[in-house]
């Protein structure tokens, strides 16, 4: 048996939620069944009608009604240190520059219907590529919502690959004006440190047996990874005001984080709810201090929150993924106690197993998106 | 008289270069004055057969038959700080990252035919961004070179956006192990400079009365910039195998440079001309110190160099621009000395005024590349 299945923290509201996302998932699941097992296609054709979408939009032409990119955010501040050379260009080195912008790339499908935009964000150490063809090549959720006829928007987090960073302060202690104890902490992943933080396996290079990650494309996973210079940000994170800013410019849209940025969606609809039309959180950690008024606002937002395999298999890390479980099934459960509709989406109570933290570009990775797209068609768009 | 009609350095071969870059441009510039003066349409249409591609592809649904992202090249290094707060998080400092390597995004259309990739290079403080949505919204050359049925790839430089970068030297000042001055210059543009350097007009806020680049929209614009890490990068600069690679990998491609990168493409078929099937370096430098076995190297690739307007006309920076121009057209010479096929564009000679140096986000962008694709079509696919 699963530690997870053991855990006391499984309480009677989290396994009720648990039931009612089962009783909901099933066509589209069988729809996803019926692509990755075509020897079952037959059986489950029979066993339930056919959803609207589907395979036949994940093969053939990609049709977009627009695409683009573009900037949210960001302020002008001045700087005493556009480089950590004085003199070794033409200007001074005091400027005016652009920081805190959250760089946003969009694509519109042609039929889109009414279906309600999707915010992707990705985690610590990571960019917009999270989102984007898998590691081992396969197709990533930007694309497969765009196919499914939700319009995507994927920003980099503000500070992060094309949203720019404020560089200021390592110009300054690279020139003295600053001690280096100033300087932000940039941290990153590394390979052996991200294989038991994202649970692929015990520990670098042994990999669970039913892993879903594609383990093999481990070092062309590594490539993706970025440091992290969120700590050159002020408080709070610019990257939530910007995420319910371009809620609020898009008229609603549903906001999805991971890992480091999984509550980022919360942080943005209790900064303004008015464009959040749903929040979807994805192995990361949930608000468990929140006030009632804060509740209550989050309460008007139908909620998902999402957890792969294996929170308990790997030791070093196993503290941490069972006690965001626990807290994000408390945050669920406090949502739900005040009238909201929150959903524990636990993948292996879904009945997919071997899920990894990144599991969006997990060999099952469209499987998990049907369970979130058919999530939002019940629980966003009927509402 | 502009100060670059004066120069003495516009040879007598540069000017060979630019009638006969005259002559092959009419059918597609007149339809871009077709599509730019609506007006003009009817006298267009009657003066010139209208081209197979046009306006007809910047509007309307985009249909491609693919896109995805991926990485070339990069290396697996051993660091000793993941993080410049050790004990920090869950694991050692020292681990195994990915370096080097560089991101790309692709879209292929539809349609493409025959039609040769294109991979589009940005310049200093900058990213892929600079391909796409201008700063006042309009359509960027990497979708209206798709709607003209290239393939296009386009990278973030090693060390940029999200080809990540190695944080390992500054965390190490941060910890202590290594002195300031270890420290990168990561040096950006801050408005008041890029406004000079840019060419926009004379000294921020005074455009040019002709100017092309959407100045309204500045803040915008420098919202894209983003601090340039290249000196945490080995020598030779990683990119130029990247690309070299990319274009092998592609079977054939032009690379094109900008800026800081206009000579990337150079360096890449240095290292490795079997996959460069031509050259473009927009607004950069270009090299003067070529051995004749490298001269014999690029002369067996077509070559575009341009530039834009107002090179001599911003005092701080009119040494460096028009030093560049010339630098250039020594290296166009040189390689048609040598039997190749070099031209130099300079856009006031083709019609084109108060271009800057973001030629590619200028309001007459979809004209400027309107050039390129026609010499593309001439030199390079009918070669």
């Amino acid at each position: 048996m699963k530690q997870h299945e053991n855990c006391t923290f499984a309480s009677g509201a989290r396994r009720k939620a648990m039931a009612r996302f089962q009783m909901e998932k099933t066509p589209r699941f069988a729809h996803a069944a019926r692509r990755y097992w075509p020897a079952a296609a037959l059986t489950v054709t029979l066993m339930a009608a056919a959803p609207a979408l589907g395979a036949d939009h994940v093969a053939g032409p990609l049709v977009l009604k627009a695409q683009g990119s573009f900037f949210v955010g960001g302020r002008t501040e001045h700087t005493d240190a556009t480089t950590g050379t004085p003199g070794g260009f033409f200007f001074p080195n005091a400027d005016y520059i652009q920081v805190d912008q959250m760089y946003v790339q969009f694509q519109i499908p042609e039929a889109s219907g009414k279906h309600v935009p999707v915010v992707m964000l990705h985690g610590c150490c990571l960019s917009g590529k999270t989102w984007e063809t898998t590691p081992d090549g396969r197709m990533g959720w930007g694309e497969y919502f765009v196919r499914q006829r939700h319009a995507v928007y994927i920003p980099d987090q503000s500070s992060r690959a094309r949203s720019g960073f404020d560089a200021t302060i390592i110009n300054e202690v690279r020139i003295g004006t600053q001690p280096p104890s100033a300087l932000p902490n940039t941290f990153t992943f590394g390979r052996n440190a991200a294989w038991e933080l994202f649970r692929f396996g015990p520990a670098f290079p042994t990999a669970f047996s039913d892993q879903q990650f594609p383990v093999e494309a481990m070092d062309t996973f590594g490539k993706q990874v970025i440091p992290d210079l969120n700590a050159t940000l002020p408080t709070p994170n610019p990257t939530w005001a910007n995420l319910a800013a371009l809620a609020a410019q898009l008229h609603g849209a549903v906001l999805m984080g991971h890992s480091e940025s999984g509550f980022f969606p919360e942080e943005a609809a209790l900064t303004d709810p008015s464009g959040v039309a749903g929040l979807v959180s994805i192995e990361g950690l949930c608000s468990t201090n929140l006030t009632p008024e804060q509740v209550a606002t989050l309460a008007k937002i139908p909620t998902l929150v999402i957890f792969g395999d294996h929170l308990g298999d790997v030791p070093s890390v196993s503290a941490l993924w069972l006690g965001a479980l626990q807290g994000c099934q408390q945050f669920v459960d406090q949502i739900n106690a005040a009238g909201g509709d929150a959903t524990m989406l636990h993948l292996p109570d879904a009945g997919l197993f071997g899920n990894s933290h990144m599991l969006m570009q997990d060999k099952n990775n469209l499987q998990v998106a049907d369970l979130i797209l058919s999530w939002i068609d019940k629980h966003v768009e009927r509402k």
